[in-house]
């Protein structure tokens, strides 16, 4: 079967105008309609995938791989890994106690129209930089107020770096010890707290390890954020790919009950050019 | 914050009618157009999620949980898996050599119109019941051809028996001498063949632990299926709360790097009534 995108998001839009204008499903008047493009924001699990220095990392186990004795082939494999690594969402409790488990995070707060702040310029030049409410209010100078159920994502230009993981951050020891060596990007946590007070976001994301920048040691963002149920994207892929504002996003994290978090799938519609 | 679906369902249009009308974004003129909802299509993963009865099953090991010394609350865990179990993706390359792995499979397949075939009358009377090619025939008969580019979802009934082996599969015994003792409805391979020949669809699923039926021991709709790169959902929840046409679906897999499967978080959005 060939990929037929075009045809997909025409009947994507067909649906919504469905649900919309509440006239009959009709494929031919939205026939030649839109032309948005996928991006997949998500980096894959291999053993390659960046953890944190303390956490397991993912492995993958051949369970089988070939020809059967009955006479078809078959391929089946275990996984583990360490729920806060690669792509990956941190829920609310990983950080608040009593709040969201990644289970009980409603749909409507994983999905949402995209607010790319991008920082990779500043950031580049100082692996210790942590976004700030000014690099907000630079955006909304040009781009109008960050919308309620926006998914925010900070753009560090640390991805390209992936999956090296000196460049990345700051070091590929492993052990409690590394950590005081891990250098990269995060939130400022007074941005956190503007933000919380201030906008009514649905989450935030970005392309490092962590919503804290990798000197913090007090996570002070992370608690922030959580303990209002706003949770975290991390080590996401291809934000230099997404405009500043106009892509949808819609991120879906394994369903592990009563889980801290896990690995997530994101993706980004962005309209045609 | 408070859940806001509207809004974020009005955002949502925007941005498609956006990247379709090619003129500039605007919030307003889309506002109180759109009032679908999302339905969760997901099983979560716990110790009780049904795997097959050869399969390594769920495991989430804590690694911390409480308040530590730097006065945060912090929690964290482990998880492992066999990737066939749960709701989760068989991707081609589970019963086709050469085919699609699952970080391969191009995100454009992943979502689609869902065609939800209703056979849990017959089901439910028969746990061999295989869906056959009248059944298509029959939903065509009412709805029209199944559309370009769909996901096919077969309701078997068999997801209110979640999580009881004994009543979801016929037997709740673990190791390789409980397979012949599985009974669940499945995919005639009549069908499977008749689809492929026939109808250009992006991905099929359903409610029960395999697209084979529970008695198969050759798997032909699985291989008939991944010849294609055709991938299955399985173990899918909520397909009653689907109209038989009119939702779509959006089928997230975990982006395990030359993965056979593994978790799926799949949900779909239905219209407003």
């Amino acid at each position: 079967m060939k990929n037929k995108p075009t045809m997909f998001l025409i009947l994507m839009l067909a649906v919504f105008l469905f649900s919309s204008i509440q006239t009959s499903y009709s494929q031919n008047e939205t026939q030649s309609q839109i032309q948005g493009k996928w991006i997949d924001l998500t980096h894959d699990f291999s053993e390659e995938t960046i953890y944190w220095p303390t956490a397991d990392e993912f492995k993958l186990q051949s369970v089988f791989e070939g020809m059967t004795d009955k006479g078809y082939f078959y391929d089946a494999n275990n996984y583990s890994a360490a729920e806060h690594g690669g792509t990956h969402i941190d829920s609310p409790i990983h950080f608040s106690e009593g709040k969201q488990t990644v289970d009980e995070i409603p749909i409507e707060n994983l999905v949402g129209p995209a607010v790319l702040i991008n920082v990779s310029e500043k950031a580049l030049a100082n692996p210790d930089y942590l976004v700030g409410i000014k690099d907000f209010n630079d955006w909304e100078s040009e781009h109008g107020q960050i919308p309620d159920g926006s998914i925010v994502l900070l753009n560090t230009g640390y991805a390209q770096f992936w999956p090296d993981k000196v460049k990345y951050m700051g070091t590929d020891k492993r052990g409690p010890e590394a950590v005081k060596d891990l250098h990269f990007p995060g939130l400022d946590p007074k941005a956190a707290e503007w933000l919380v007070q201030n906008r009514s976001i649905n989450a935030i994301g970005l392309d490092t390890p962590s919503i804290d920048y990798g000197q913090s040691t007090l996570f002070k963002s992370h608690r922030i954020l959580f303990k209002e149920n706003i949770p975290a994207f991390e080590n996401v892929a291809n934000l230099d790919k997404l405009p500043p504002k106009g892509a949808f996003v819609i991120a879906l994290p394994m369903k592990i009950k009563r889980g801290s978090g896990g690995p997530l799938r994101i993706i980004a519609n962005i309209p045609a050019e």
